[in-house]
């Protein structure tokens, strides 16, 4: 069902800090940046590297504000890994046979993401405490251009 | 300097159980099993994707103790993400230029990781609360039998 893991998920304070650290210290390219507001984050993607079943993401995430998702898991444990995030083929047939298993689905249909995906989040609790995105990633993500 | 997301690791309390639930929710398959006394773990690795550039896995870590790493990950935060790890073609190399950044490593060199691999962790302080692992892969890890 997972073709690779699309992306981490990475909360932090300062966005363009740490962009700037993942850039300078591992030598990673910004290939998105932009604000969702229904998640309540700035976010960037940077890639890890491109292949053939599809490109590999670090994601910073940046709270628009502290009452947001991103905001109290910073308030709570402080900078760190936030999620991962799975690519899969295709999203509605993930989510059908995962959400079969007993997961519980945060997103019982998929919406937007990063770069023209569609995701949609597994609740932790059922995922032994990780936060799990599933990613079915656009057609030719890495044509768009950084906005 | 980044050749792919390698792993991600999982710290959890029943290792068999959480084996079991990659398998039956998500499909991944075992790779190999086993104790890393040094690191106070019994590991499983199981494949998220083969690829050309290298598999990627989830590695499963339950502690041998409550006064391990990860036993006292656990007791702070209980299950859930506990670090990454990035592949790297030449981890000698690839420590010396991290380092020079001024970040902090916790292995100044490499020891063995699972699966043949060689390994380092950086000091998660220094990247923004993540721990941070490299890994040089083994060339044919994937011809390796299960334990």
């Amino acid at each position: 069902m997972l073709t690779r893991i699309d992306h981490i998920g990475i909360a932090c304070r300062d966005l363009a800090a740490t962009i700037a650290f993942y850039q300078s210290t591992f030598g990673l390219t910004l290939a998105s940046e932009g604000t969702i507001a229904e998640q309540g984050v700035r976010e960037a993607m940077l890639t890890v590297a491109d292949a053939p079943a599809g490109t590999s993401y670090v994601q910073l995430l940046e709270p628009l504000a502290p009452d947001t998702p991103v905001g109290r898991f910073l308030a709570r444990r402080g900078e760190g890994i936030h999620h991962v995030g799975y690519g899969v083929a295709d999203i509605e047939t993930a989510l059908e046979a995962v959400g079969a298993t007993g997961v519980r689905l945060l997103d019982a249909r998929p919406r937007h993401g990063s770069m023209g995906a569609a995701i949609a989040f597994l609740h932790p609790a059922d995922v032994g405490g990780v936060l799990t995105e599933l990613v079915q990633a656009a057609r030719n993500p890495s044509h768009r251009p950084v906005p």
